[in-house]
């Protein structure tokens, strides 16, 4: 999600990685949206790292979050600069140890990092869809990574594992394919998001629609709403730090200078810092993509769709083991409500252990490097491998 | 700042009340402003309610919030549907009595209630300043309310009262004319910015620079930036809110249907709320005025102006009486900066009362009906006046 975190080449050790594509297509090549519309073909770029082991019983699936893509660890040339974006957690030795483990990183439908999004062509039309894409929901994701899990011949997963929208994909794929998922570590997420995280996504989205380039999501052959999607991601950097970190991070200091500047120029390094981030964002993300992936985090309500209104129902069929992890200056999903989460688990007699890790960092926190996190999950994961060997 | 507070016109005592307007000029006709330009002449807009008793101690004077007006309280005209924006705490026999006291509110340079600001026409084009406009500082707009008093033949305020961007205004004054405020009420505010409301701000304007309406300022023969200021407008308001006041306010219930419309339309009630925010604010307030306010408020750092540094030394001279309010959910200006500045108060020997009022309503809570806060400052009011007489 934030891409502000800067990493050595050197510190990755998940070698070179390679990007894969899967197209499916259900007997009528297309599949039953939760709108009710039938959509496809279908492709979903996926990455692996590790060895799949003989009875398959160690696959570690890795979902992102917002502006994620399935590049999570190890670079794809030696060229490159920048490792994956969690490669901090995935390699061998790591805190998901890829000697240990086989493990997948899913993009989702709707983006735009090689899974088929509102910026692909519609082979009925030979144009982009545009805003013609249907609107999406977080269970279409989670449809379309597990008919990529069929295809790859895997029937369990050990532990299905993400942050923030990855987590909320998670809690999907736990209530959805509840035989199937082992385990599971939500990090940073909640099963329904809150009125404010609503609106910050729906300030964002007008902030793109308000572009006069946009034109209706009709924009892929032309000038590209760069200066809304901008602001959109701004907005979004905002959520995803917290005001204690902000102040840590930037405080007042001014940007190479010791005086204001009397005028609309970034006086302050939060303000260059911010203006970096969205000029550098629009590079490589698509404006309909973030309209349509905030929608569905928005949509995403495990009580109101899986249990009439309750949580506790909702999570009645599951039976994952939960490691939920929720952070201190998290003011996106704050703890209070990965503990809801919790206590509906626990009310189903689901095995659950939560962690509120002190970090000053926001909701970024599960992204940046933490001995507790990277411990945490290293040792639930030996735990629950252990189990399934036992 | 929040319009959504509607009013009923029968709850007003303050009766009918007129605009006025005073063009101040120095000697040459012109203000020095803090950033080294001369500048004017400057029209301030403002308004009284009470009678200014024949020894003149009786004056308090109400400085608004960012988007606020000289029309505290009362009616223009009978037709009128809204009083003014702090109807509720001024008036005879409220919070702060007009049959007690001489109460003046003034509006702020660089706005776009009655002063001159960058809409207003530049004497030297006869065209209206846009950004030739120059950036202004609280202490420009302080310097400007203090012409008004001299005008209106005061020497001494009773109390200078105001919330948020007009709490920094309070501070300002008591800094920089301490002999002159017996007391003070600074509301829901701060002595400077934290980076997570520079990074709002900036958010805010560059939504507005982004509208290709915005044409550098230039707009008021055209086209006017509109869905930008609306942008801008959103994320405002959602920092007057909280989490909680959200949660209780909107929730996660949906706009006249029940089910999700799959579209990009306003789903939830939340998303309609800003969107009618936005919409209603750009028939108002001029996008300019809303950039130079808002720099005017990330600039504002008593410490760094006053103090060199130390927030103890910038309130050395202050010798004004002070009641101190923060609101338990302001995440805005949360409660640690009230005290902040309460604690540098008293290490100067300053009589400061602070309270922090439980409220779930966010930064907006000082705008809001609330008995504790008309009592404290009915409480307050009668001990500094009683002071004075005796």
């Amino acid at each position: 999600m934030s891409e502000y975190i800067e990493h050595d080449k050197t510190g990755s050790s998940a070698g070179l990685i390679e990007k894969k594509f899967y197209t499916f297509a259900d007997q009528s090549d297309e599949m039953i949206l939760e709108n009710g519309t039938r959509f496809g073909p279908i492709t979903l770029a996926y990455e692996t790292c590790g060895t799949l082991n003989p009875d398959r019983s160690n696959v570690i699936l890795i979902l992102h979050a917002l502006t994620g893509d399935s590049h999570m660890a190890g670079f794809y040339t030696k060229e490159d600069s920048k490792p994956g974006w969690w490669d901090i957690m995935v390699g061998p030795g790591k805190g998901i140890d890829t000697e240990n483990f086989f493990v997948i990183c899913s993009n989702i439908v709707g983006g735009c990092m090689g899974s088929t999004g509102p910026g692909s062509v519609n082979p009925k039309t030979g144009k982009p869809y545009g805003i013609d894409f249907p609107v999406i929901t977080m269970g279409d994701m989670v449809r379309a990574q597990k008919a990529l899990m069929d295809h790859l011949g895997i029937e369990k997963i050990l532990s299905v594992i993400g942050g923030s929208l990855g987590g909320m994909q998670v809690l999907e794929w736990c209530v959805r394919y509840p035989r199937m998922v082992i385990s599971a570590i939500p990090l940073a997420t909640t099963t329904k998001h809150s009125a404010l995280a609503i609106a910050f996504n729906e300030v964002a989205r007008q902030a793109i629609m308000a572009d006069p380039n946009w034109t209706g999501g009709n924009y892929y052959s032309g000038e590209k709403p760069d200066l809304g999607l901008a602001v959109a991601r701004m907005i979004g950097h905002i959520t995803y730090l917290s005001d204690e970190s902000m102040r840590q991070k930037f405080g007042r200091r001014l940007q190479e200078k010791s005086d204001f500047s009397y005028d609309f120029s970034a006086d302050f390094q939060v303000e260059s810092y911010l203006r970096y981030q969205g000029t550098k964002f629009v590079e490589r993300f698509d404006a309909n993509s973030f309209l349509y992936i905030t929608k569905a985090a928005d949509y995403f309500d495990l009580e109101r769709q899986y249990g009439d209104g309750s949580l506790v129902k909702a999570f009645s069929e599951v039976a994952s083991k939960f490691l939920v992890v929720s952070f201190t200056s998290d003011w996106l999903y704050p703890t209070y409500q990965s503990k809801t989460m919790v206590k509906a688990m626990k009310k189903n007699g689901i095995d659950v252990s939560f962690c509120e890790i002190e970090a000053e960092c926001g909701h970024d926190a599960f992204l940046l490097p933490n001995d507790r996190l990277t411990g945490l999950i290293r040792g639930f994961l030996e735990g629950v491998f252990n189990e399934v060997r036992a």
